[in-house]
């Protein structure tokens, strides 16, 4: 508990640095920006209606983890998806927006913004931040189903908030905040449009830590070593969760030009909608050629998978480049999920595979297929271009550059977080007879499907 | 039967005064609107978008209340939130919204636009048709989970009728739609942004009389008078339920700005956000202290709470205040369920807890953390200032009376339409036989999971 | 195979001929369009907001069909749902949105925007194609209802690419691309605003074809040919569904002004409201009189009737006939769901009756109820008069026409289509032994729930 009370101590000297940097001068009624610019109000409608669009992936999440989960840890999971979301608004409106959007500080992390307070209590930064934080929140979830069915309650609420805080804003920072990566002297420096790997890989990469760290489930590998399945206890669920996270990605892509006025964004969610077609088709195929069965998991796995990669290139590309992208997406997951199962790390939902490998896949086709139509919104550049279209290399180099440092800052951060929380919290794994009887029990006390008779050979 | 018909005659002379006051003026394509307001079509998508929001709470409240019951009642639960629903926007077309943003009579009621006819055949009294049908629509929905799982159907089909058309539209009328509370001589008049009052607490008070009306479910407390609970019987139901309503809300406070063109409307959606997720919080760590879970149903409804408290002072306060409020909802929300249990007021989900309490609590926290930046949409007063600010008691005081006025108008009208109903319908609680074996059979001669094999434990 | 592949080979040709046709000389960033245009921008936002609503219809569309069936076959019906938006956006983006959209070939076919290249690469048409796909989608998926329970997998996949790359982009170039049916010489030639013919009776008539090419399930009529109702897995799923549908009609309808700035779509969003409404209490009594219980199932499938009725009409009438065209849309769909079990068409979930006989009265409505204050935005028509607002029977038998093309035109090609699939996959039902296990297992390898023990009474 002390230990916490230092953490806070910590945050408190944060704020007031941060409160005394500030002047106050912002717009809180909007009558003034209102002025400035006369057509804001339809960007206000398409970044909000956007962000609430990104907000309903949290369910999305939610569903997806639970249906591919066992029913004696339901009221886990949905606990943990709902409470990533609430720390993640908390301590991102306290300290997680103001490192990452913020005022540049020698292009390692923003230093202004704190509490949304000062200068910030302002109609567009308070819109700009209505945008982030559901982005904020979508990194630290993902990780929740890479540690699904194991992890303890306490650590998954320390390190989601961790995640929110410091790990996603500071790497965010760099591509988005006007940080060195967006600097970078290679192509028009790294750029990622929607976060396939500020978002995506990252919370992908902290979730392969986590799975790793904690190890896999009992009975997920046998004594020889082999794969047996954990089957989802409500399959109707996940795919239910899949189709609003498809829908709630139209918020996610088109949403990040951040105005209405760049009328690409009916090209971005065609791109977005068909690299997830994609990406759902071409897991089928692979599944179906592999395993001999239309395999609905993977299916839905690959949709999500094609979204996933597509969020980095959205903007940048033709439509028939997002179903080229979508169909690598789909098989790269595939292949994926395979492997981990060969190195014995154990997860759920793959979340791994889905967000960080399709994460970083995404990074990176930016340097191959954009096709030089459509400039870079952040960075104000002209073109985009790719190795495809004759623009060389250099763009290539800053894109897997960035998805390097994406890799290696969610295995430092997501290493010391677990190594944090291990030590304040006397482990990070509830004990194996919680696990079995399931953490609905054990943490919260609770039954999610009370009326209905549970089958006995998947306890276990 | 012949009362019915007696209901439907009053109604008929009803619209007939109505039609006859009526001259034939309005823009039924919206050509003229457009060239007196080139503006508008921006303010028309946000308000229909908004509306579109929170007519997905519907689903919301139906989920979060089927969640929360056993799993016997699940076809008539979704039934009752089905039929508010229908039932409310029949009655609200007739007389609902003539009587709540008509034409002001004497500051009580209104009385132009009866069947959305004649004058009112307008886009913009379509426009704001939408976005109110779905506010009454609310307010008749919560008073359901209050009386769930004993109520007929025939009777809560009638009072929720009531609800829409004359309840909520009079009391509505007077804070909104230039009524006495409007104009009360302290602060601005009675102010309620989004309807924390009107909507919430009046559907959460009128909730209260029915759970008292009806008594406590069979079983709910035992000869000693113990609580023995009765546990819901899909929790992540209901969970889902909570994601969709906080989805909503992104409609229901937002757009209550009812322009795009008031910037302000990302404040709004910040504070939304944040006093939901500090609401959350607060009941996480309340009930982990007092009983030692990590709860996720009080979870829920702390989140709810939070988000009901903020939507009458969201566009008037700064974020830290939003999160203050709802740190103080999610604390409200589970003293007031443990109190009403003590009471013997048996409410299956909490509403009077959620809506009716945090309601009430938001209309108060106007009168304190109003910041004095921003004005009052509706009656155009340039500042709203609370207690905190130097505003002095004054709004304070038209914030108690109308709060006041708010329960009082629920236990008079709750009482009245359902001793109406007691006599119509020859009682208003389904017998003692059907209760125990489930509404689904005993009214809608169905099971609403027969694939699955269901437990005993719970039926009685 | 060969014969899979032939039909790309015509593809290819296909390709080949509409690439040689187009210059490139498209808009793909925006910035022309929107100097031509400065209004552009809240009109992308209605579109794109709108058919992000649309393609949330498909998750609705599944929950209603997986709920009502068994739940042996949740899987499958997740996966046929999933997999018709998937296939029916591929091949949308190849060849249906060129023949529907297309520059017009003698009223009959559109003939360029193939994979959306060339010219095609442009804000404006992607902006439309991403609001077209979501409707052919919605034809196909459809469809699946009628169909659900005993059709291979395999053969699902195929026809419902046909449907979105053949069969609805035909009859939708000759109502919306300017084809002959909307060059009628009566009225202002056939209309159908959001396409009650084009969409719902169009997947509602291949529906009918498909369920009786199919046959009944076994066990649903007896030796004496009584029905034995095979009833739904999980009722709150399904009306879960049709609340995220009746969500989803809010982009449908008021989406297809498209464009914000024809300010009637508040208008559209009313009527769209009321006749879902009105057609759920009509069914509501209706079978309260007829079978005695509050009937859920058929009141979910009244408020569908209402809202595939109003969607021809929703533009052109005033809130009080849609609220008569809801009402009649309630009791026909009663009807037809008795009448088809008459005559033993066994539609699992009433998609016929839903969308088909619906979808017909949606259009023929128009030639009744159209009051003449607004125009027809496709055809720039001043105004749509029907027969009771003095109109004559012109526009009334233009509509007549539409609809009987639609049927025929449906009857034919999807006869042709199940024909084509019984050649191809060797038989389009799943053997009787797969229809008893459910074609989880014997299509997917997989149990939908299976931590949950499932009752045996329904399995046969």
């Amino acid at each position: 508990m002390h230990k916490k009370r230092s953490w806070l101590f910590f945050l408190g000297v944060l704020i007031l640095v941060g409160v005394a940097l500030e002047a106050y001068a912002g717009d809180p009624t909007g009558a003034e920006t209102l002025k400035k610019d006369p057509g804001a109000p339809v960007d206000y409608v398409w970044i909000l209606v956007c962000a609430f669009l990104v907000m309903f992936m949290q369910p999305g999440f939610a569903l997806v983890e639970a249906g591919f989960c066992r029913a004696k840890n339901a009221i886990n999971l949905m606990m943990k998806n709902l409470m990533d979301f609430v720390a993640g608004s908390l301590v991102f409106f306290a300290v997680g927006y103001a490192l990452m959007m913020g005022k540049d500080w020698h292009t390692l992390i923003g230093i202004s913004g704190w509490f949304l307070h000062g200068d910030a209590y302002d109609v567009h930064t308070y819109l700009i931040w209505i945008f982030q934080v559901v982005f904020a929140a979508t990194a630290a979830t993902i990780v929740s189903g890479a540690v699904a069915e194991r992890i303890k309650f306490p650590v998954y609420l320390f390190y989601s908030a961790v995640v929110s805080a410091i790990i996603y804003p500071i790497y965010g920072h760099w591509v988005w905040g006007g940080g060195w990566l967006s600097k970078l002297p290679f192509g028009v420096g790294a750029v990622d449009f929607a976060g396939s790997g500020i978002v995506h890989a990252m919370g992908g990469f902290i979730g392969l830590v986590g799975a790793m760290a904690l190890g896999p489930r009992i009975g997920k590998y046998d004594d020889k070593g082999k794969v047996k399945p954990i089957v989802g206890h409500n399959i109707p669920m996940a795919a239910l969760g899949v189709f609003v996270l498809w829908f709630g990605w139209f918020g996610f892509n088109p949403g990040s030009t951040l105005s209405a006025h760049e009328l690409r964004i009916s090209v971005i969610a065609v791109n977005t909608n068909l690299a997830a077609a994609a990406g759902a088709l071409a897991a089928l195929i692979f599944m179906k050629l592999k395993v001999g069965n239309w395999d609905l998991g993977m299916t839905l796995n690959g949709a999500l998978a094609g979204l996933v990669a597509v969020t980095a290139p959205c903007a940048w590309v033709e439509a028939w480049a997002a179903v080229v992208i979508g169909l690598i997406a789909g098989i790269l997951v595939c292949l994926s999920v395979l492997s981990l199962d060969k190195l014995h790390i154990d997860d759920p939902v793959g979340a791994v595979s889905v967000h960080g490998i399709n994460g970083i896949w995404g990074v990176i086709s930016v340097g191959l297929f954009a096709d030089g139509t459509y400039g870079n919104y952040t960075t104000k550049a002209p073109y985009v271009k790719g190795l495809f279209y004759g623009g060389g290399a250099d763009q290539l180099l800053a894109q897997l550059i960035s998805a390097g440092v994406c890799i290696a800052w969610a295995f430092l951060m997501g290493w010391i977080t677990f190594r944090v929380a291990k030590a304040v919290f006397g482990g990070i794994r509830v004990s194996a007879e919680e696990e079995a009887e399931g953490l609905d029990y054990g943490e919260h006390g609770g039954n999610a499907y009370p009326d209905f008779v549970v089958s006995s050979y998947q306890q276990h």
